[in-house]
């Protein structure tokens, strides 16, 4: 516990050398730092192969392996996303609103950092570049919690980068890595809100659930999607069949990705057959109520499955008899993340994006678009799934608070 | 605890409903609920006559007995303030940005209500009707948990406005009260993080810390302020004596007070015997370092002086040689609420505003400013010294979140 105090402390301490570096400064590390892990390529390779051996050894699933492999183009892309963020216009020290009210104050809302941000991953070694990345570009200090199963990976990485801020004349301490990943370390990392002013954990639903349970730091919830796309009595079919399937099998592993699907009752017959005949093509395995396998056959589904994120070729379906229907049972089971209409009908469009309650609402588009990268923000630190601070894809502007500079001329409240 | 859960459920229940009332109805209902509130003067005032007793008994100090108090200019006073809250916009439904990515999807970021607000607070009924205007207007549901001390007065507020709520169609649940004034109810009440969106403690320091480390719900952090105002070398003495007198005695129970002062060295022999001169007439008590009580006689500061919120009629002192001294000091031991200069040597006024980390930042006027209707916001649910989300004084706009509104015309993600 004494190692997580002294990072705690020297994260604080960096946090006011961070919070006044330049722009220009800051786009002159984030590049070198891009060609030093280029450079190092050999040694961060090195440390990723005992990761790797490691995990073989104890019978890591192949799935988990390839999230954990390090090659020279995987590296590359780490370099080019700090390259990338490099070219992101820097959001500190921008003017929000400004503001004279009648006691003659002349009041800036002003972007500033949030100050140190905690991030809390599992065995993807390339989320430690890239929250580097995002967190200096806002002249944020990062401490860093990454999974055990890569730990040698990780830890050549943020040497590399503090080598980097090292030679550049920036505090090392702008990155820290927790090297002690044991779950009682992580407990106590929760609770260190005297040093950190944000956490945000990235990975599965059971790590964010226990960092929401335990964390004493104010907590940005990502992650879980259960997606819908409701085809409505009004839709374009093959449109809808297209979205569906694009939503359901272009990337099964996706947050964004749909896991159940609400038909109405006025075109099921119509639909249901074009859509599973399409479906088909990848062997998702539909499960449906009644209505649903009354018209092309599948498993019945049980009350389970209208809340589950299958991350998997599997589809969940319901019938109902109106928008309103829809929109209700969205509403129960979804978890704030993104919700698609299939509709010509204006009215219904209009009605379904103000009703649902998630933080991206399309019409007539697949639910894959909620990515940071997509919404046009350069980069995305993750995606919010809770209402406070930040919702959705979340890019730079997510990784600053604001504060009020006040120019008086003596102003004493009466 | 069962009660809480119903509580809870009803909440969420009405959410969606409110989420969809026009500016309208809601201004309609906080305008009908100004009206009963002074209709049932006699009614609210019984059950606050009840509170009044019982605190007397208990031997409740003159202060929190004058906090509990109403009387029909203060139920005036909560009316008139649903009044005004009925006259500001409404910021749900605004359109805060718009985004046309490459993609072809046009994106709308629009506001919402974060959904259902809980606020836990002490023994101020004026708050319950204050709460739930500014959550009703911005389309949230309140639960509310107020202080035992004011359980009559809050439970006949509550009942006026739930009675407006259903005469005029809307669900009454849009508020509750918590009954159960126990700890234990206090504490499953901050693990509901799946009825409640946020969270927001009102009080004392002890109640907010308590708050912090054990809710499960997303919390903004209000309240204390550890407040310093810097008299800089180039500063205008008589200046600085009106700001330093109006922010440490215009109201000394107050988070915006100031509670500590730095001086420059050279200045210090001038100023210091005006100042102390002037917060005679208040009976206003020094404490200061070695420096400070070598030019005026004073108590000696200790440690724990400098990170104290007085509250009270002491200011704590201490001298520095430079801008950046002081700035460091203030960044030590400040709550991130409010800090001012006093100089007129723009630089070093930039260098502070830059460099000195709180919500309000002030050159040349009092920290007594930094409150909702000072900054025009019309109105306040609390002051937040967290940098999540909301930080400073929070109006109608720190009640809302946002969801992205898309529309596509068919787009899959390739």
């Amino acid at each position: 516990m004494e190692g997580l105090e002294r990072i705690g402390q020297q994260a604080k301490e960096a946090e006011p050398l961070l919070r006044i570096l330049t722009e220009e400064k800051k786009n002159q590390v984030l590049n070198q730092a891009a060609e030093a892990l280029i450079a190092h390529t050999g040694r961060i390779l090195e440390a990723n192969q005992r990761d790797m051996d490691n995990g073989r050894e104890r019978g890591m699933k192949a799935g988990l392996l390839d999230r954990l492999l390090l090659t020279p183009e995987r590296i590359e892309g780490m370099a080019e996303g700090l390259r990338q963020i490099a070219e992101l216009s820097d959001p500190i020290g921008q003017v929000v609103k400004e503001m004279t009210p009648a006691n003659g104050l002349k009041i800036r809302q002003v972007r500033v950092p949030l100050g140190v941000v905690g991030i809390i991953y599992e065995a993807r070694p390339n989320v430690t570049a890239d929250a580097f990345g995002l967190c200096f570009k806002t002249g944020n200090v990062v401490v860093l919690r990454g999974g055990s199963d890569a730990i040698h990976s990780n830890e050549a990485i943020v040497e590399v980068l503090r080598e980097v801020l090292k030679s550049c004349g920036c505090p090392p301490c702008a990155i820290s890595l927790l090297t002690d990943t044991s779950r009682e370390t992580a407990a106590e990392f929760m609770k260190l809100n005297r040093y950190i002013d944000v956490l945000i954990p990235r990975g599965s639903a059971g790590l964010i659930s226990t960092v929401v349970e335990n964390s004493t730091i104010p907590v940005i919830e990502t992650g879980s999607g259960n997606c819908h796309i409701y085809v409505d009595e009004a839709a374009d079919l093959s449109m809808a069949v297209e979205i569906v399937y694009n939503a359901k099998t272009q990337r099964i592993g996706v947050c964004n990705a749909c896991e159940s699907l609400i038909v109405h009752e006025k075109i099921k017959d119509a639909f249901l057959p074009l859509l599973a005949r399409q479906l088909s093509e990848k062997q998702v395995e539909l499960r449906g109520d009644e209505r649903a396998y009354g018209v092309v056959p599948m498993k019945e589904a049980t009350e389970t499955d209208w809340g589950m994120e299958y991350l998997d070729y599997i589809l969940s379906v319901k019938v109902v008899d109106s928008l309103s229907q829809a929109i209700h049972h969205i509403n129960r089971y979804n978890t704030g993340h993104s919700e698609a209409i299939i509709t010509e009908d204006k009215n219904h469009a209009e009605q379904f994006l103000r009703e649902v309650d998630a933080a991206a609402v399309y019409v007539n588009a697949s639910t894959r678009f909620t990515d940071g990268f997509e919404f046009g923000f350069g980069a995305e630190i993750g995606i919010s799934t809770q209402k406070l601070h930040a919702r959705g894809p979340m890019g730079l502007e997510a990784l600053t608070s604001y504060k009020y500079q006040i120019y008086g001329n003596g102003q004493v409240r009466g």
